[in-house]
């Protein structure tokens, strides 16, 4: 299943070392001015090798627009963008082969399909999401018009949240070979309430299916989260005053419909699977062997997941806010 | 959006205080053994009034089936269910009918909808999940052809894990008029690997989305979850040893694939937001308002929610079983 | 699948002789006055019973609205109607059990399924078709915000249009323990330019899918229809003139989308399959053997269908009217 | 909605004179063979440029796959496919700029988004079906492994089914600046009872929508078709002997599923709405202007619209197939 939403939908394609990923983004409102400048800033963030702390991988991740735009303008004909691979040093692969690689989805996509591209993860990389970011670029413009704006930032690496801290946590990891994990936060600013749709299109609902399906999350969690499970009614509940709420521990949530009030997604996201220490895995034939990733790779995932969560984000409130007006007919 | 699945489809309707409730599986093999018995003992376990600690409400919860079954064994057609509402006391409501309860969709769905039945929530009550549950059971019966079992249990309440601990929670937030939250942990065992569908369709996506379309959920997490925030990748990643994998940080989903371990979910679930305590909030007028919601609540509502997410995994379990063939013909 | 629509959508569900049919209809807007007597009417007009030449099987089909209507006006939430099954004749079926009748689904259902309940056709009966007919009025409740109204009419029976032949022609099959075919034509009109949407969402396709989704019918056009094949172009395009189209050869659809005009659509249907005199035919084991199909049954279906059809369109119209602002938010 | 399909789903994107069009096929199974060269020989037969009687536009078509297979295998990711625009004459439309071309999409596409790309009819061209015929000779590939096999041929044009006589009306029309309709058959061999699936995915409705959504096409039927509207119950049914059907009126399918016979399609076709001939139509400003519709332009589209046709039949049964198995579960 590589298509996502039902207003705005997005047909995702490609693997990390195949010719070009891409991404179909379909349900787009016409006349919103669109061109390839709209789309690099969100991409240029998720894109690698621009520190010394992500992997030294260099893509120029340039969007080519293929359709559904004429003279600067959306048409509300599908947008088809394509991203080339360049940077594919596929014989880093060469040796992990017929190896399942600790932490990965090797292992499951042998089983399920018999058969994978075991370069760099094929599908399964990190690299596929490229297409989602740029999609997500596209769902903004549109949250522009309800005047919905989208933003994450870093929580914490491994329980740090000093930046100064979060960066040593990473180094340290690095140095070792090793790596971390952390929490990111993403918060959706702006929305009108009413978004979200009661029994299973809740708001927050879209959201945890759209976050999870982010390689490397493991949790998701909306407003206070999993800190509701240690408190009384009484201090979770949301009260209302002349102005509003006067508190937001439901994340700007109820019922899986938006309140008005601030979104906010918190996500957990695993140490990168990758590492230069040696693990003990399998290969295919059923061989226990010993592995030590080298290559590229991240120490640390959570910032280049950002811009991925935010493009999920933009997605399922785009959607959402398309479906709305349906219901005041 | 009332219909969940996509091979394995669920279409929920009614609400806490109309006729009837009622649910529709559609794409149920044929052949399976089946009649109302089989789905009551799971209704049982989410039905109020069985114990001091749940909701003085009594509701048999009778499931009458309407269709898809013939002489005892389901036919492949839709599968229709209802449960009418019997012990209905509206006139609990009548003083809410114009006042947002703090922690409820009612401000929402008004926001959303312009009207709403605010009798004991209307559609956003707790209530609509006895159809997702009798859908459930019917999961269930399917998975059990694959040798796949769903079962879930308290993890935590209030922070505290042990059973006298957590009774004691519930009883003080009781006599307190207040509620309180707490952590209910779902496992799935037997699941072959090969399960789930890249890259929207990820087993663990489709999961967190069904987890958080349970209403009081407000967090979700796959295997170690949350806790990756604060590992290294050398502790996270799962081993392989020549028995398999040598432990399962992973929750046995990897890259949005079943790996043939145990799948371990949890949910962090908020304290019941109705409360006697009185609580500040707003009328339908915009005035503000003092509010103390009497009648029949549970001062937590983890234990019930437990069959409910029993069932909502069993629902995404057997449509990705039902799926997974597909690739392999 | 028996769910159709994707903004209105409609779960259809029960058997000929099973304890009750019903549907759901998710997506309606909220605020819509309803109840069971704006459903009625459509219903009589498919019910059995009310002419010599038609079925004689009586049933009251009496509409239980279960949900989503409150005070008297819709709620946004799912609308689930059932009608119970009352004058069912099962023993007339008894021989039949093992029997395939000619023309109907009972062959290819016990192929798909391998089970099937025989009891009138069980799924694939007409008698199915009271939960889309009831559906259709409620579409059209919504279609009336719009200024839309469809409505049908037999266009020919045995290829004779007069209603006085028409009549005959019924006659004349029913006292052979005959039955006949003919087409019926269905126009909606006052529909606004802009309903559909290219590629697979054509206005036309959904129609050409949604008509040949009744059973029996065999065939679908739009407009001037398979006499497109013997025109010349310059016969055939619609010409504008100041006041607008000069003919509606196109049928009111041009490029899968609506263009202002009426919309015009003719269905093939055959004749009823269940008939009196002796066919030929196989039983479950193989054989061999006669069939003489008694039983209460139509000798032209035309008429009843005319109502399914027009619920049909009904359907598709409202889910592409709920679509259609998308595209210009 | 630009996405086909449930189980097997294209998504398909691009305009006449954009720079691409493509389609992303998804739920292909692993392990086919596949490369360029099995999508060629579908993509030449509705190419144009290939006889006097068809446009002269020339578009190599070439086939880029993107993604998806791997070592010269489906690996059961999507696979994306690219086709360059090259012969792109833009000029030639620059005058028709602001001009409604009568029997077009250019009228609707106006009122629907309020903008349109008018280069060539943009996304409502035939060219956009470059992508459902590449994606249709995958979905061939699958039913071979089936066995089944689909196959189209030119039924009649201006009601004429001799070759000779058929092209000499094609020769006239082309000679008057005119344009000639037709029909076309599209037959399915080898298909095994069970394919399609009741109440709204029944294989005939399937194939109704498909056949309707191709541009052109004002009329669909199945066996017998219209021709059912003439006939009685006794000479329409298909007796069984001990060897099976002993015809095949209803065209290999009864209550929506597949019989086990041939399935027999037959679509009736517009004359080209393009045509040198002067039609009155209208500007966008409302004036009534005068139009000769210059440029490269087929005086018949049945010849070059079989393959497309093939390729949505081919589509649907790879759909049904897929799903098939499910239900024996």
């Amino acid at each position: 299943m590589n298509t996502f939403g039902r207003n705005l939908r997005i047909t995702s394609f490609g693997e990390s070392h195949g010719r070009a990923l891409g991404a179909v983004i379909d349900g787009c409102p016409a006349g919103i001015p669109l061109d390839e400048t709209d789309i690099q800033p969100l991409l240029d963030r998720r894109r690698p090798g621009t520190s010394p702390l992500t992997s030294a991988r260099k893509e120029a991740d340039r969007t080519e627009i293929l359709s559904g735009v004429f003279e600067g303008k959306t048409t509300g004909m599908p947008i088809a963008m394509i991203f080339r691979n360049t940077d594919m040093k596929s014989k880093d692969y060469e040796a992990l082969k017929e190896v399942f690689r600790p932490g990965h989805a090797d292992f499951t996509y042998q089983e399920k399909y018999g058969i994978r591209d075991h370069r760099g993860g094929g599908r399964s990389s990190g690299r596929e999401t490229v297409g989602r970011v740029a999609a997500g670029a596209i769902a903004m413009k549109i949250l522009a018009r309800a005047g919905i704006t989208v933003s994450g930032k870093i929580h914490s690496v491994h329980g740090k949240t000093s930046p100064k801290a979060i960066k040593n946590e990473i180094l340290v990891a690095q140095n070792n070979g090793d790596s971390v994990g952390g929490i990111a936060e993403i918060v959706a600013k702006g929305c009108p309430a009413g978004l979200g749709d009661p029994v299973f299109g809740k708001l927050d609902a879209l959201i945890a299916g759209a976050m999870m399906g982010i390689g490397a999350v493991k949790g998701v969690e909306i407003g206070d989260g999993f800190a509701v499970a240690q408190k009384y009614g009484s201090e979770n509940n949301d009260a209302m005053t002349k102005k509003g709420f006067a508190s937001n521990h439901a994340g700007g949530i109820l019922g899986g419909i938006s309140s008005g009030q601030e979104i906010v997604v918190r996500i957990a996201v695993k140490p990168t699977p990758s590492i230069e220490r040696t693990q003990q895995t399998r290969d295919i034939h059923g061989n226990v062997v010993e592995i030590s990733v080298k290559g590229r790779h991240d120490p640390c995932i959570v910032p280049r997941i950002i811009p991925v969560a935010e493009a999920m984000l933009a997605l399922v409130l785009a959607d959402c806010w398309l479906e709305q007006e349906k219901y005041r007919r």
